[in-house]
């Protein structure tokens, strides 16, 4: 049986790195609050995110700074900024839903992020004001037993690949992982409701407000009884959390909590026909761009599947570039296809032979069973011809629409290039 | 509209014509009734089939010897045989339940067989003992007016390709047309009751002996309410007779009642693999050998769907070789294949994940949507590698068993030989 506790010692920080992450944020708020009162604004820092309820794994500091609702966005937006550029020496701008300053303090990462001022209950006015909310609804439930059991959930996620609710990984988010433990109280009830449970995830398991959401994991935000917490966990990492929670009930492994994922050979040739298909990414964030990629994916999926090329299996890699993988049964497109026609004994059956009897192309209708068929004569298309003709139609999104004129089609198997899509594709695995 | 009343005189003989065959069959029967009594037989001659019951297409006579039940089968068979011998000049011997003789007469073509004297509600010994009953049961009941509706619709039957019970057509015997016309009285009504009904389709329409049968047409015999006298018929010609009367009754044409089937263009190479499996069919009867070429052709496409190779289509001829012609999507069999697994919230996740783990040449286990899924890596075969490699294990039937051996497979696209199978394939349709 694997030390579960030897384990929660290896993932939280010592006495000594506690103490400094403490002083750091002290000195901080502090700075940030003189800063406040001299340039009179009705407004004040707070400690949020994992830090301040205990639950890291990485101690990254997240202040928000308060506004009164009086102010409006640019207002606010500029204030922060000031103020977060003053007290972060090597401060760069980001953008989330608003601007925001990141820097680094005795080598800890650092956010000064501004938000409104929100009372549990009141109406938010951006999606960052319910971070406040959320910070203190969890320091006011947890306890000390369950912050490692936390930063265990959390280490288990991670390792699993499935930890954030990023667009990118569309999985667990912190908070999230918070209000599993406070649910279940420890890490082993967490993974035994995981292997369990059946269809949707749901916490609190009757809950009326569930029925609202139609995503497979709904964890009602306590704070607003109106939002799904998990609304960002896809299916496949539900799936994933569920068969790895089982895994690891039947033969625990500290493989699960910090093991590095191993990169798997990669098969090339296995007659099939692969395409890469890579857009430019030149100066567009993350977060905005993977929708538009997901899209793009599927659109091209849809669009084979249409083709009969017959898709069998994709892959997304964000890199210097956009890159889609899809791959194909068939290198061209069939010159047929065979066409359903309706069961002999309905009375469907003339209007489908008046259509088809005109052409002089196609084969039938014949009789095949009980029904009616014709085989159509198609065009043949290889597939950097047919994506180059359907291309026009495509709507990818306002980013990605901008770059379609330069779409390269890059076939993996013609040259010696590496490709890390191609890494990740033929590495799919659950562990 | 189609003038009915003028299809039936051109389909219909001459009186010049039906006094030729009246005359001649009366004198085959009174030459045999002669040599009955030459020879001391308890036996005598009746006159059955299409031209007894007056609904015949083509002239053929069919003259039965009704031998007593005390006579054992060989006793039987070779005083028949010695007796058509003597009454055809030209007379030659053929194969069905048992041997009987065939030849002709002022041009007109004669067989005469030997069955035993059955009286209604006996029990038969053979299965050729019920046409004399089933010809007392259609003279019995049925009119002039009807005997031509008999003719009209054996005509579009024929048409139709669907007319006649042997196993190379599995259409509508003369007999069943006699019994669909008894039913519905005429023609229009027949077809009517085609183009409407759905499902089986049953005569009488709400017997209770029907549920016996499994059969796509039952239509209870009777003269012996245990048989099904449309057992034959395939869920095919059922199929086309229900869209062909549907058709017919829109638009009625002659076209359905004489017309010749126009030979398609062949179109060979539509981007799939097409082979031809020949086995030599020297000295077997059609009737035996056709059941087990069917049986060859599910056995091989079957194999190909198992293979991989997407089989779309398939054909049999029978000519001086058994070609059994098998359309696939693919030249050679998939090198993986992709296995799916049990869902994430089952139980048997863990059993998948053991199971395919160990294997280092599988890519997987990993998780798409809900499912756990591996890409098992193939053995690739070309379709002759393939077949062959399967040959020893197939049971195809005692004849073709033995014949496995002198396999042929004929790639159709190699060379410019033509093959009457191919024709037959491409130019399926309806009409």
């Amino acid at each position: 049986m694997i030390d579960l506790e030897k384990v929660i010692r290896e993932i939280s920080p010592s006495a000594e790195e506690e103490k400094t992450l403490r002083k750091t944020a002290e000195t901080v708020l502090k700075k940030i609050k003189e800063l406040c009162a001299r340039e009179e604004l009705d407004a004040e820092p707070v400690l949020v995110g994992s830090v301040s309820k205990g639950t890291y794994l990485d101690p990254d500091i997240d202040v928000f700074i308060e506004f009164d609702r009086k102010y409006d966005r640019e207002a606010m937006v500029a204030a922060a900024l000031n103020i977060g550029r003053e007290v972060l020496p090597d401060s760069i701008e980001r953008y989330a839903e608003h601007p925001y300053v990141s820097g680094h303090i005795s080598g800890i990462k650092i956010d000064v992020v501004p938000c409104y001022r929100i009372k549990e209950g009141e109406r938010i006015i951006s999606a960052v004001d319910r971070s406040p909310l959320h910070t203190r609804y969890v320091v006011a439930k947890i306890t000390d037993r369950e912050r490692a059991q936390v930063r265990l959930l959390k280490a288990f996620m991670k390792t699993a690949g499935i930890y954030g609710s990023e667009v990118r990984t569309r999985g667990f988010s912190g908070y999230v992982c918070e209000l599993l433990i406070i649910s279940h109280r420890t890490f082993l009830n967490c993974l035994k409701s995981f292997s369990e449970t059946r269809g949707k995830y749901v916490i609190p398991e009757k809950s009326g407000d569930a029925k609202k959401f139609i995503e497979p994991v709904i964890i009602i935000d306590p704070v607003d009884q109106g939002r799904n917490a998990a609304a960002a966990v896809s299916i496949e990492n539900l799936s994933r959390m569920r068969v790895l929670s089982r895994e690891f009930l039947r033969n625990p492994s500290v493989d699960y909590l910090e093991r590095k994922r191993k990169p798997h050979e990669t098969h090339m040739d296995r007659g099939t026909a692969i395409r890469i298909f890579r857009l430019p990414a030149s100066g567009i964030v993350d977060d905005t761009i993977y929708p538009q990629a997901e899209r793009f994916r599927n659109i091209l999926v849809d669009l084979f599947a249409e083709g009969g090329f017959s898709p069998i299996g994709s892959e997304i890699d964000l890199n210097d570039h956009i890159d889609v993988l899809i791959e194909c049964e068939r290198e061209f497109s069939p010159m047929f296809f065979v066409h359903k026609g309706p069961p002999a004994d309905s009375e469907r059956t003339h209007e489908f032979i008046s259509k088809w009897i005109k052409r002089e192309d196609v084969i039938g209708p014949y009789i095949s069973g009980d029904r009616l068929y014709v085989d159509v004569p198609l065009d043949q298309h290889s597939i950097e011809d047919y994506v180059m003709s359907r291309l026009p139609e495509f709507n990818i999104g306002a980013h990605l629409n901008d770059l379609k004129n330069e779409l390269e089609i890059i076939d993996p198997s013609k040259g010696d290039e590496k490709f890390s899509v191609m890494e990740k594709f033929f590495s799919r695995s659950i562990f």
